[in-house]
């Protein structure tokens, strides 16, 4: 590929998606995932900004753009990381393992290799969290008229995080080092954990405030 | 816009997602993760074609590949028709309403109009239910490398269930016609739960197979 996923059309995304590369898979999607839903809280801010109705929260308004937004870009720039981590991966694999010293750099690169690939998902379920809080305050505090929005925001923002673990979870079964993995799943069940609290509430409340 | 959302680049529909305007927006961004998963279980059945250790399911993953690719084709559409649907509610909410006669037009327009609204993401939800299925047959029969995204396959068609009742709910509150809102409903209650279990048993499974 010459350019930037996010910079190809959207069918091409998809039709490079089904075919027989494991490039872009799950955690590109999942990291795609994440900044439509950020795109939705920036959407449910930008049709609150300025409303006469909505003049008592406009500073938060402000707020939750700027901050949804940032985390826009950080997921497209995601999009293309989780691609780069898999194809690092996949070169140390095809490194030669004929003697046991290639064989030994070999093992040591890869659970480098690994851990990068464990690395990107685990960032991507890291700030898919925070996508999360920011569409619980799109759904509180936002134009009425887009809650559906806010709800779509935060059922995509708490996928984005469950997609991610899973490619955390397949990544940390091929590595060795028992301190790395515990510490790392641990952290992503508490990240789970938090945004599915959050799926919760806020759908509940969606479907509250639209009747 | 001149052009079909999927023919631009993936960084136009996420800065336009985020933007001022409705559209695209909640309806869409369904459509599309519904596309996003029928891509993934196609490249799951991608990636177990023609090899060996898979030859006793061949004949169904080239089914599953046709079903799925079918699918995804017919989700990008929605991806368009969703924003068409939202265009021509908001040409009538425009019409006149000064005189009494006027009024009564744009009243039954606004009815129809709202009707379509909700069909596009029912037909969303329906489809990704069976995207769902096809993820669940992904998961069991397909390469087990692969597993982690006929995972996310089924996290993103239950998903865009969800997303998709969303916005089938806030068109049904504007809507007079009580059988219209019950049948609709009911249907879309189901397929909330079909596609529910079918998450919670290839979640189970994946866990299960990733070991």
């Amino acid at each position: 590929m010459d350019g930037l996923y996010i910079d190809m059309p959207l069918r091409y995304f998809l039709d490079k998606l089904a075919g027989k590369s494991p490039e872009p898979g799950g955690g590109s999607v999942a990291a795609l995932t994440g900044a439509l839903a950020a795109g939705l809280v920036s959407m449910v801010a930008s049709l609150t900004f300025d409303k006469d109705k909505y003049q008592n929260v406009q500073a938060q308004i402000r707020s939750l753009l700027a901050a949804s937004e940032t985390l826009r870009i950080q997921m497209q720039e995601l999009v293309q990381k989780d691609t780069e981590a898999y194809g690092a991966l996949s070169e140390v694999y095809k490194m030669p393992r004929s003697t046991d010293t290639e064989k030994t750099l070999r093992t040591t690169r890869l659970q480098e290799a690994l851990k990068k690939a464990c690395q990107v998902p685990y960032e991507i379920a890291e700030k898919s969290l925070e996508i999360a809080k920011l569409a619980r305050q799109a759904a509180e505090i936002g134009n009425t008229a887009a809650i559906s929005d806010a709800g779509v925001a935060v059922l995509l923002a708490n996928t984005c995080v469950r997609s991610a673990a899973l490619n955390v979870r397949i990544n940390l079964n091929s590595i060795k080092d028992e301190t790395f993995i515990n510490i790392t799943w641990t952290r992503i069940q508490g990240i789970l954990e938090q945004s599915a609290n959050i799926e919760r509430v806020v759908m509940e409340f969606t479907y509250k405030k639209m009747g």
